[in-house]
């Protein structure tokens, strides 16, 4: 398949390449910084360029997926966000990934798919998580509810808790929480776009 | 208690004040057009006057409650929904009552509340409505979260399903699906401001 990546440069998105491409898939990188092609997906003029791209096609025809792998949101008490903090992080995880989807249907195949990121922290939340549980929260609402109209395309999310591998950086925030290997959560990614469902929150914890 | 009630001129919050007032609670109501207070919560500045004006307080001191019956969203399926469709939903019915509970808690006494609305949509969808069950997501999500910051103060959310009383409008969208009484939803706002859970989203369907 040929499947757009957004945000491969990551942690996440780097397991998720690498899994993908050992699976036979083409895999098109998209990062703000790095990947093979340079857009910021939290701005919506930036989706439309990107899905513009004519590097995107190179003569392969529609999408088969798009995955996502990257949200940016701020993390603090409830008392101390600005006024703008969660404007900011909805822009910087919801409305990126749902701007993909939007904009996406009419450049991905008719039995193509949209993989979404999420997180525990919409369930499970943590200390100064308002904004990160907003934020996951909306886009796993977004998904269950966009399956239905985008049929026979598909979407689905992965909501995964820590990742083993970052255990030593924010490992103290999530106490007696079982942590996921990055491995693991890219198999979710396999799982949404060769599997055959729609509207699932696969939950990694 | 002196409750805050925003929403208060619709089909729940009718119920929800008189439900409120019936119990012997001074309830203070807050609309665009109607109520004794007029402010559009979904601007977060008029949430700021809403705050700052006297007439709230009047020689009462603290609020006890704030609670909101209210919220604006999009209905269109994704490949129909406009540009700004998502980012007027969030402001309509996420940022506002984010708002309310960010600015309010220092306004709302020690041991009060907040009650935030969502809906049924963010766990059952139906045609049409991704930006409303990402709303509806993302305000659980933030009540699950903002609860442990700002204990010992208090936050919940209630999540009805389609009203008896509005199946006349809607009950077409929502075939096989038990409804729920006005009067029955406006006792989890009773329960959320006169108990002591705090995080809980109350599902009524």
């Amino acid at each position: 398949m040929r499947i757009l990546l957004i945000g491969a440069a990551g942690r996440l998105g780097t397991a998720v390449e690498k899994t993908l491409a050992d699976r036979g898939h083409e895999v098109v990188t998209v990062g703000r910084s790095t990947g093979r092609l340079r857009y910021d997906v939290a701005d919506p003029e930036q989706v439309a360029a990107l899905y513009g791209d004519p590097a995107l096609y190179g003569g392969a025809g529609a999408l088969d997926a798009v995955a996502s792998a990257a949200g940016d949101v701020v993390y603090n008490p409830v008392a101390d966000m600005a006024a703008g903090d969660y404007a900011s992080s909805f822009r910087g995880k919801v409305l990126g990934q749902i701007e993909l989807v939007r904009q996406g249907i009419a450049h991905v195949a008719e039995r193509g798919s949209f993989t979404l990121i999420t997180g525990v922290l919409g369930r499970d939340p943590i200390p100064t998580s308002s904004a990160a549980a907003m934020a996951n929260g909306a886009v796993e609402g977004f998904v269950r509810a966009a399956a239905i109209d985008i049929a026979p395309q598909r979407i689905n999310a992965v909501s995964p808790t820590v990742f083993t591998e970052s255990l030593p950086h924010y490992g103290d925030f999530f106490p007696g929480v079982p942590p996921v290997g990055v491995m693991e959560v890219a198999q979710a990614y396999v799982r949404s776009i060769e599997g055959g469902q729609t509207g699932r929150v696969y939950e990694l914890s």
